[in-house]
């Protein structure tokens, strides 16, 4: 009965691909994966810019099968933190845990189960680590030890010895695969940013949404009528809040949940005409959808054939890995929304849930007609929505910025950003630290508020997070529900708009060099053990660190140099954690020494291709400072053609003054900014 | 690239077995099962005196493999509510919800992992099914529905149809089994109850505890001595509470967490005299271990060779579901335990957890001697620890009684009892109706409180479960830890040792019948809907319903027909709701009409083998009753010998007056009670 033989173990060597990236076969891969159902092409001549670090191949992997699974280990050091994994609420550093990636509406718990679970571990020694596997990856952070260690931790008693730990050290990660097989990924440093930036690069290059995209967002009742709509949107003007994307809830279709797709005649009687107004009136039309359909949809009979075995709510699930299902919903979205003016969608419920509340999801074991099963059309969902929308708008040449609730590995370059319904402020500031990791974009939206306070803190932080959004589905709230607090949120959604000059470039720098606009501390030089998670950075010079309702005073940890408090001029030296009592008007923005921040006016919404803007560059400090000003139409696609610029902006100190400099338009590139104005502060 | 072909679905009929048992074969059976690894023999006598009911053949089960797992599934009706899948703290009805069966430690979700995920569901209708499979099976209670239904749900819209339900009716179950089969078993009614019967009969029949087993247990803090210990058990004779089992927690061993299982020379220098003092004094000792075994340990090297590929905190983890590895410890724990008097285990950890806290398990992937993995060793660790302990005990004729956090399928006759960390008094409570579904026994034990009022509550509900426990391992708790309440709590101490010729027969037809000594109302009959999760039975005649902190009232659900008050006498109308609001110093337990509740002395301790006690007949109101008085010695096997017998107690109405009646001794039969005296209440 005894059988002492272990499962076949092999040491299995890294494969070059290319500057700073190895690949890997565990296993046979199955057909259907992340990479390839978001579908991006590695920006190669980039990855090579960032060079072929020396000494950086990857240590060889053992693999082996147990029980139909696929384990590859890999060492690590002592020391080493692991960072990434998706959207993770509850912690930083996955050391010394188990993660379950699945794919789940209901991240209440450390499991590592989230809306947005990315296979993808960022080492603070300077790699990542990628699965391409749409099945539901477990991997044991250093959570395990084996019996033939070589280095096996140190024997305690926890009852008698203070440095007992319940997760002992461990020597490895072990990734467990439960399929045929998968391809890994390594993605070379030195630094973790530089992990990051070429997994970025390798999925495509991050997202660069259109610029108004960047503007404040509202989403209205969800039983809102068109005029409901716009007057809600006039209010804004009246009341002068920015605001360039108006979103419509559940109830624009006819029905929903499962849903139509078709504009509901008793709300939206004349729909083009009313796209066409929020149009005039400066408003972009953002439609809420899920992927469920109903039987009342006209669309349903086709794509009936295309779905899978198990029904949500009523409606199919339909198998948006094959063209004909995702070209059956893409024309009728094209006809009825986007040929309109509708500039995009916000896909919800494509996670599912059988954590609490109630279940809803297709199985695991549900079948679809490409021939994958439930799981995995499950694990990649989110990522097909977003691909075939996106493509959607990239036939007419218009970029789209939507809302998503589930995404995988290869998503940077898709234009969506996740939101949930946790809605926790220290986890949403969390999401958003981890978020950076992963090359995914994430939105701490607003909807209600427990206190003016509440409200307040979590607008400033909303304001400076990738998506600004303020969503009244449900409370019908506006900017201005908090009375008492009217002018600090109106000052955010201003600063919002200040900020496109600067936000607009941190995303192309997303896009043309892999680094994320939005990033945690231990993406910083000098702090990549850091497991800080109530601070971020915005761009390379601004260091954001929020407040929450309760709070009178915090620490924020400031890296080495310099630091320049953004609003009152205040200087702070860096490489320590100092404290700041700001009052309910003001969230903590440190400005590095020599950062630069280049602004627009706070006007009511984003430029347009072709419209001009005041630029006043703000320039913080007297150290030497240089930023490179993106622009382009903000609009379209065209910057692909090399219709975009990079204009250089710099600051020198030399004999105790600061000369300013910044670079000519390049003629014939779209060129968004006139007059030039310089500020120092601090 | 489309394959429009469904995965081979077939209708497979369900084999008769024995009376009102059919099985059925999904795919091909693991070796590894957990009636495998409990090991009982089906009590096919009782099962056919339950009779074969007409009309009760399952219905067949459609069977079909979707990569890789099996998938079975079979209908349910509109009103069907699906109780059971052991030990749940969320729910009592599991129709609509995905069941996820992991053995996990922090059940802190709804999701179906628990400490006993047993794959056994009761249904309203009056069945039971049971898979027997020890791999993580899922069950879709219901919350599925296939977009080939013949009868799916009506259609609804969330936004605009109050009837919409997050989880649409199906009409079918769905089991998932990842692996290449199981055997699945069909136990019939014609209620809910005989369907559990049924369960527990096949599984071997329901544990008898020994006597002492039901007194009142203490654990002393972990880092007790032999003279601490000792101390602490003599204040309970100084204070007058009563105490039978003085528990000690981690600090004996030399070295825990791992486990060495051996005496630690500087708290437990003479462990043979610190056990037979103990017993002089009227205990017994119960000993803390886990399954980890310490490199400290004189086990540890022959263990080695039989143990997992990876270690939990440094130590090793046996493969014991190999003869061999069960051997080496049995024969260690015989030498240095049971031999010199101990009486029993307490089989902590057994279960693990990657959940919150830290993650410490021995993984999914972890290979064994025998050819398992991980995730069958785990999810049948508890059981087999529950075997081994429970062989050694017999071996030489002695009952034990203990604790354990590990459980699964065919637990019922391993004489152990789950507890849990998560001390929410609630869902201890909800736990306690939930066990008796699933052939579990469960105790919530008490530890801590918030105050003298939840200290008392919580104490009134110990003591009326299967194992009423102070657990004083960390905060040094005792009976008297909150002054004002010491007479409350004394109370229900001794009520407690009064029960026990009341429970010591609840648990003899639990053994002998299969009835469950604690039962969720849902098993009552006239109630087999009810999702009531905060009273429960004991035994037949018992209704408790306990208060929790805050609480000045409650309502309790009474059956059809008269109740009365257990302590006031009080008379009560059931077939309804009755609001009580006793004052802290009374748990509210009423008692049929007609129901019989023996009685003996507040002693210190049970009485053993030989010794006589008094009997009090109470019998409630003025119904007839009748109650079958189960004796034997208490503390051997020799009732599997015939050494047993059963008294019948009787009240007879008559021209107004009540006839009491008991029957002899049976000579030549153990006999314990002597004195008999009767009280009429109510």
């Amino acid at each position: 009965m005894i059988s002492s033989k272990s499962p076949a173990l092999r040491l299995v060597k890294w494969q070059h691909e290319t500057a700073g990236i190895w690949t890997l076969f565990a296993g046979k891969p199955e057909s259907l994966t992340p990479l390839g159902v978001a579908g991006g092409s590695p920006l190669l001549n980039a990855i090579r810019e960032l060079g072929e670090p020396k000494g950086a191949a990857p240590p060889a992997a053992s693999i082996e099968t147990v029980h139909g699974r696929i384990v590859v280990s890999l060492p690590i050091d002592d020391k080493e933190a692991l960072f990434g994994l998706g959207l993770q609420f509850h912690r930083v550093n996955h050391r010394g845990r188990t993660r379950t990636l699945r794919v789940n509406s209901d991240p209440k718990e450390d499991t590592g189960e989230t809306h947005a679970p990315v296979p993808l571990l960022i080492s603070s020694r300077g790699y990542g680590m990628l699965v391409d596997s749409a099945r539901i990856v477990s991997i044991y952070c250093g959570s395990t030890v084996r019996a033939d260690s070589k280095n096996p931790p140190d024997l305690r008693d926890r009852g008698r010895d203070p440095l007992w730990e319940a997760t002992p050290r461990s020597e490895a990660i072990e990734i467990v695969i439960p399929s045929p097989g998968a391809k890994l990924y390594y993605f070379a440093g030195p630094t973790p940013l530089d992990a990051v930036r070429r997994y970025v690069l390798f999925c495509g290059g991050g997202a660069l949404p259109p610029r108004w995209g960047l503007g404040f967002w509202h989403r209205v009742r969800t039983d809102a009528t068109d005029h409901a709509a716009a007057a809600e949107a006039q209010e804004y003007r009246k009341r002068d809040f920015p605001c360039d994307v108006i979103g419509l809830e559940p109830g624009w279709h006819s029905s929903s949940y499962p849903c139509t797709y078709e504009w509901g005649a008793d709300r939206f009687p004349h729909p083009a005409a009313f796209v066409e107004q929020m149009t005039s009136l400066g408003f972009h039309v953002n439609l809420w959808e899920h992927p469920y359909v109903s039987p009342r949809a006209s669309v349903y009979p086709a794509l009936q054939p295309y779905s899978g075995s198990h029904t949500v709510w009523g409606g199919l699930a339909p198998d948006y890995t094959v063209p004909e299902a995702q070209q059956l919903l893409a024309r009728q979205h094209d006809r009825e929304h986007v040929s309109i003016g509708v500039s995009g969608y916000k896909l919800d419920e494509c996670d599912g849930s059988e954590l609490t509340g109630a279940s809803w999801m297709f199985p695991a074991h549900a079948s679809y007609p490409s021939g994958h099963d439930g799981e995995q059309v499950r694990q990649v969902y989110g990522l097909a929505m977003q691909r075939l929308t996106t493509e959607l708008f990239r036939r007419r040449d218009r970029r789209t910025y939507g809302l998503v609730r589930a995404g995988n590995a290869g998503g940077a370059p898709l234009p969506y950003v996740l939101y949930s319904d946790l809605y926790d402020h220290r986890q949403y500031v969390r999401a958003l630290c981890n978020s950076g990791f992963s090359g995914l974009l994430w939105t701490p939206e607003i909807r209600s508020a427990s206190s003016a306070e509440d409200w307040a803190r979590r607008m400033q932080t909303v304001c400076l997070s990738p998506l600004a959004m303020l969503n009244g589905w449900s409370d019908g709230t506006h900017p201005w529900s908090f009375p008492e607090v009217e002018p600090v949120v109106r000052k955010y959604l201003k600063l919002r708009m200040r900020l496109m000059p600067y936000l607009y470039s941190a995303f192309a720098r997303y896009h043309f060099e892999g680094t994320p606009p939005f990033r945690p501390m231990a993406l910083e030089p000098g702090m990549h053990n850091s497991e800080i998670d109530d601070q971020y950075m915005v761009g390379d010079s601004l260091l954001v660190a929020p407040l929450f309702a309760g709070q009178r005073s915090r620490e924020v940890h400031l890296p080495p140099g310099a630091w320049i408090e953004f609003e009152t001029g205040e200087r702070a030296e860096g490489g320590q954690a100092v404290t700041v009592t700001p009052g309910i008007e003001r969230i903590p923005i440190f400005v590095r020494n020599g950062g630069i921040v280049p602004l627009m006016p706070a006007r009511d919404n984003a430029p347009h291709g072709g419209e001009r803007v005041d630029l006043e560059i703000l320039h913080f400090g007297d150290a030497d400072g240089r930023f490179r000003l993106y622009d382009d139409d903000g609009e379209t696609f065209a910057y692909e053609r090399g219709a975009f610029q990079w204009r250089t902006i710099e600051i020198t100190a030399k004999n105790g003054e600061l000369a300013r400099k910044i670079s000519a338009p390049e003629p014939g590139k779209p060129s968004t900014y006139g007059e030039i104005a310089w500020t120092r502060r601090g």
